[in-house]
């Protein structure tokens, strides 16, 4: 058995992160591949030395499985890909195309997209990192023109991380991008990733009716 | 035989990139492992089709090994680690430990010290990340008070990548950060990352003689 860290609780409301923390990612990929797996909680607030002990920025996801323990979402979801076919094809080509766009998403795109975003919070939407995201989105609607998935001909693994950078960066809705937004649409309509988002939802939900219990 | 590819040329002088291009992570690499590899350039100045068919964001390094092809230094450090167990442990609690501090050095350090130090360019080191990349080597410093190595208490493909990191951020060699110096001291007194750094270096003279010829 799994077990998924995340917080107890998030703020909610519409500029909060309900339905966008990472932990989605891992409850993702469990769902495509049908692996068994528990959430439990560490506290949003007041993070204390065993949080640290786990995550050393203080942050979530982090997992645990049989006495192996694996902090950030891009390592966790590589190493939940080692459990099934269905989330990493065992061919060396296609293994290392799912790959590389697992760290593409990671290290090309989301390295410009979060920071961008918590520029906007202080300095608004144009901003000293703004010709960089822009040009990267562009190369990716590029790239999405005749793919429906980024890696190996088929959905993997690659295709969670890279249409969740693609959920957390506003930017990438503009009309300049119709192949991203497609992309995107067509992720989220999996039935793994609208169980993996309901499931996170009420999770948080249910810490609020707890809080004020 | 492992091919490399990394440009015919960079700038050269103080603020030149020569000795931290990214093919350096890959080249340290197979000479950690001794694993038989040669180097190949793409131009540096117009980049062409050719080049964005196999770097989708027309960057380098990028490998090929025997039909397997490889964009991204983060994925191609991972797919060199399956080839030795002098990068990566074999016990499943070693690997993931080493698999997540790679990830982290990718996407908990580098996303925020490479954005900076664009900002930097335009705007100085007081700039919009500054507190958070402060944050971050405020967090590593803690964390390496008492290692040698990142993971698993030895030398794995997760230093070449951290250390990589942090020589590329001038900002993590402020007097704060001592356990982050000694680290990376300790990593560049390696020979392996000498003979790759050594070589990067005479790879773009032996460029400008090249192109001066």
């Amino acid at each position: 058995m799994i077990t998924i860290w995340t917080y107890d609780f998030v703020p909610g409301g519409e500029n909060g992160p309900r339905g966008l923390v990472r932990d989605l990612r891992l409850r993702w990929a469990c769902e495509e591949a049908a692996l068994d797996y528990e959430v439990k909680t560490t506290p949003f607030e007041d993070r204390g030395p065993d949080h640290y002990a786990r995550q050393p920025f203080g942050q979530v996801p982090f997992l645990e499985d049989a006495g192996i323990k694996v902090f950030e979402s891009g390592a966790c979801l590589l190493y939940l890909a080692r459990k099934s076919e269905l989330l990493m094809p065992r061919d060396p080509v296609g293994e290392a195309d799912a790959l590389q766009w697992t760290i593409a998403a990671l290290n090309s795109i989301e390295m410009v997209s979060v920071p961008w975003m918590v520029l906007s919070w202080s300095e608004g939407p144009d901003n000293g990192l703004t010709g960089w995201l822009d040009s990267r989105l562009a190369h990716m609607e590029a790239v999405l023109e005749d793919r429906e998935w980024i890696a190996a001909g088929r959905f993997t693994v690659a295709d969670i991380m890279l249409a969740d950078v693609f959920r957390q960066t506003r930017r990438a809705d503009a009309p300049a991008y119709p192949n991203i937004r497609a992309y995107k649409q067509r992720a989220c309509a999996r039935p793994a990733f609208r169980k993996a988002y309901e499931d996170q939802v009420a999770h948080f939900v249910a810490g609020d009716i707890a809080r004020s219990g």
